[in-house]
């Protein structure tokens, strides 16, 4: 499972959870106020510092305090918006990672263009969208009718290839594998539970973990591998101990907070795809 | 239990569960901030798909996608009413079912006319409001002190059937028992916990859940009654399990994904009133 | 553990919460999105009826029919800042007690101009804050990097007793031990649980239950000392039941709906500290 000098491995999935534990990395989202509870729940359980933070006046002293910046579109208006481009520059400026999570990108004329905004000015470094999403993205608005994808995300991964080449970024695809996509580099998850679509803002957690992992990994792409890895773990310890979609939720934040090594290595389905 | 050509029985809840379970049909909601994780976490369980969407520029599309528009105006402000008008327009227009959940209406004027004016100009299908809502809905400003009821459902019933009568809507009064009101036509819902009225945001889950039984059954009152049987229903499944109000949310939720054929049969409390 | 006419004792908290039990006291909170479901929850299960309003067209009647005033920045932008003034102007007019959360003040210049505005033009009547909130707020902007407080309440106590001097104010600083600051008294509550501070918005939570404890007892300090105690007690209750900070939640919320005397006494560790 390696790839030129790095690799993802039990050993490197874990030194980054013990990065975020033991620097606490500010995370700063703007994101949709579905997500925003449980999404500083699960930074906060994993050990990172989350801020949610919207109004301008505010964006370049959060962000230069954070370690990445998280943007999600899932309730957006124009305020927010305008907010994240702002927040977006100043992050890129800065250094410091950008994900975005192009929530219902497709649905609706509005959030493709603001999505695409986003990555046409480069303001992204990191894409994390499910199958809908990245066809909408790459091929034309009109692939997605809601938040919830009706599309693979292994077929999305052929398109997620193309896009991430031709923008140079890091792509990650969700669904029932999830991708981590850099160019000519793929990876697979294959940990995950199904329960995770059953719960709300699920994806939208993963992007704010994937901006913890990317605040202490430079290497973002495997930064978000590992953070796929850590979701799709602890979902599966979730749905051991739970009995629906609903008790998985407390079970998920709290596998975030004890999961450890040995658990890791007996568990992790990590591997790299030929291009 | 049966009116005319419809009959409410466990076999015809369960039937609507099944639809929405392969359907998935596409909710979209202009709701809460309180309300929004458990409104859409609660459509996820039941089988549904929940979008959140207020923005002006997407209200079009976002309400074409859907099976039911669900408009509650628990923290409402300028913008996102007038979202709420445009999306009612749309839905009516559309012929979909629009449902309102007039939280607080009563306790402030601002609340009490922006319900009355969303009733008023035809924009809604269902109105689902507490005892206190119900009356200033009916009987002028100033029955209510906050977002929780001070008047039982069963008095709020009387003023209910007038309501649905005069207004030619569907009225659902929620309280220690459930009343579902259209015109002459009366059902009581005798299944619930007392737990709900201790946890927030209950009242707002149903409405939801009343907009994804109208979005499989275009017998709206039909639907409306098979929503609260459920909601019910699965409190009940939920208050066996918990230990409180913090504990009962999550085997609530697990209710909705795990609940079958066999529980309803045994358990449903559902009646026919005469007008 | 007595203070001149008043004392706390297991007795006298169990006291305001039967009041809060039977009178219900409705809880006015313009706070964060984060916050905003378990706020309201946790005064549901305590027994209080809360409220969320943030539109300037109703704060006059929402502040007329509340108990209290809560008023937190953790996601603050213009509008909502206006409200809060407004809202804290009518409460401060009608004598009733107004609780300030300046989440990440000193993380922001805007948050910390925010958070001194609303104290100096005596809009508040309580600050309850973290060790990091306190220092910004009496020492000057740039203590805080984002919401989570990076200095011991301990520390920030001897600033917080000048700072409640100076200005007339209660001063209640949250950390692995909690100090209630009235002038010259101080007490300090060592019941809590170190997960606390791995769940978001225990202290948005911490704020709104003052709220509800000055509500029903009109010796304020007293109400927050009690309100501490219960949060601390909730959390004990709560570690014991749990596995990490997503099984906390439940048990928490549960702990506040179930808590008696006879726990209370066996437990309660408040402690009145000499000047």
């Amino acid at each position: 499972m390696s790839d030129g000098h790095f690799s993802v491995t039990a050993a490197s999935v874990w030194q980054d959870i013990e990065l975020i534990r033991s620097q606490s990395p500010l995370i700063h989202n703007i994101t949709n106020y579905v997500a925003m509870n449980i999404s500083a729940n699960a930074l906060l359980a994993l050990g990172a510092s989350p801020v949610m933070a919207h109004s301008q006046q505010e964006m370049k002293e959060m962000v230069s305090h954070s370690g990445a910046l998280v943007l999600n579109i899932g309730t957006l208006s124009h305020h927010w918006v305008e907010s994240m481009q702002k927040a977006a520059d100043i992050a890129i400026q800065k250094k410091k990672p950008v994900i975005l999570d192009p929530v219902g990108c497709g649905a609706s004329q509005y959030r493709t263009d603001v999505a695409r905004e986003l990555l046409e000015m480069n303001r992204t470094t990191i894409v994390k969208a499910n199958g809908s999403e990245v066809l909408s993205l790459c091929g034309g608005w009109g692939a997605n009718r809601g938040v919830d994808s009706t599309v693979s995300s292994r077929h999305a991964w052929e398109h997620a290839q193309k896009f991430s080449r031709e923008r140079n970024l890091i792509v990650v695809v969700t669904g029932e594998r999830d991708y981590i996509v850099a160019g000519d580099r793929s990876w697979v998850v294959r940990n995950g539970s199904a329960l995770m679509p059953k719960v709300t803002a699920m994806g939208c957690t993963a992007s704010a973990v994937v901006g913890a992992f990317c605040a202490v990994n430079p290497i973002y792409w495997v930064g978000a591998v590992h953070a796929m890895a850590v979701m799709g773990l602890c979902g599966e310890m979730a749905e051991k101990l739970c009995q629906g979609p609903g008790t998985f939720v407390p079970h998920f934040l709290d596998a975030l907070f004890t999961i450890d090594l040995a658990y890791i290595e007996e568990n992790l389905k990590v591997e790299r795809l030929d291009a």
